[in-house]
């Protein structure tokens, strides 16, 4: 009997932590949206929002981390409900480091818009990057609130696009600049924001892979495992 | 009898992660240092090296992680006990990362030097910045060897120095693509190297704070808790 109070426990607990990095992971996902929009519209209102907002962020991380941390030494986990308190710890990493891209898109936003805009239509250079790495956010927590393996899956498989879709706009740049020398400082900064929605993209394949760590307890960091999923038409 | 034959097994378990996080640090210190150097020279087959050993180094980081949920699954460590285990797990990460930046500057080296050299001296826009990550590097390994915290405290107020460095190779860069902008796709080349260097020592300076936290029981990610002790001449 002990034993099922202190699993329902456990269960409790860990329900409480998943609430709350859901609850973050709305957070980082909103100040994401909106950093874009400050690319876009240059509003230094929201701009300097996102950046205050980011300490909350913080806050969050380390909130969680002890959470993780009272849960194991209070529940004492066994080996399998473990693998998914670890996997939590890696998620709050990452979530954090979304807030730290989307805080560094809003002070290059501010301060792009701040010197006057160049001849390079910034929003249209990073517009199709932006959407996919939103989506792939959206999905990775999406996936996680669910533990929708097959949704994790897709999602990873897809991460190729965004690389594909950096490639395209770095050659892009630099052709701008090389035709328009006075460009170059705004092509770097544009550059910027698309490097940082490029790791927003990493995170949240790397969310996903987190996912199917506790769905299935395979740990398929570093693998091909998606790829081969697909092929197999898992 | 039983708490401190457990306890001492915990401490026997901690010391052989320690050990082996210290090696996978050695390691990953190796491939930068290795990776500078394919900067400098185009030497390719050490660069193919590198891309071939970062494997090792990822599965390093799923051996390390598998070793530390068996501790404290086997071990049920204290509060104070999981603190270590926690911040190991962290340094983990970070390392892994390291290691997929010194991959990335080995590739970037091969295909730079593939194309041929440009005007731009590529190796002497980098080289102050190398040698400040590379010490950054080398005092957050020796910081956590020895759980020193004042090297700690130290290598976290240098960071600033390393954020400066990347400001300055930046707009070096820029004037050179400006004055020259056939130069412009080997000076992004560059300076992607420029910012791979500045996030390992982003990393160090995360591991710093990971000894802080192990040694002090402080959580000072996302403070200025360094300066603070600088200042109040700790």
């Amino acid at each position: 009997m002990t034993g099922e109070h202190s699993s329902k426990q456990y269960d409790a607990d860990l329900e409480t932590i998943r609430s709350k990095v859901l609850l973050m992971g709305g957070l980082v996902e909103k100040q994401f949206q909106d950093a874009i929009e400050v690319f876009r519209s240059g509003n230094v209102e929201i701009g300097e929002r996102i950046i205050k907002d980011d300490v909350q962020v913080n806050h969050m991380e380390i909130e969680l981390d002890n959470a993780c941390s009272h849960l194991i030494v209070r529940r004492q986990p066994t080996a399998n409900d473990l693998r998914t308190v670890m996997a939590t710890i890696k998620v709050i990493t990452d979530l954090e480091r979304v807030g730290d891209e989307a805080a560094k898109i809003a002070r290059i936003a501010i301060q792009l818009h701040k010197r006057g805009l160049s001849t390079i239509n910034h929003f249209e250079t990073v517009h199709v990057i932006a959407d996919g790495a939103m989506d792939q956010l959206h999905n990775a927590l999406d996936a996680l609130a669910r533990l929708d393996e097959k949704e994790a899956i897709q999602l990873i498989k897809h991460d190729d696009v965004i690389d594909k879709d950096f490639g395209f706009i770095m050659r892009n740049v630099i052709t701008y600049m090389m035709e328009d020398p006075r460009t170059i400082s705004a092509a770097m900064d544009t550059l910027w924001v698309a490097k940082a929605i490029e790791r927003i993209g990493d995170h949240a394949k790397n969310i996903a892979e987190y996912v199917i760590y506790i769905v299935e307890g395979k740990d398929i960091r570093h693998t091909d495992y998606a790829a081969t999923q697909i092929d197999s038409g898992a």
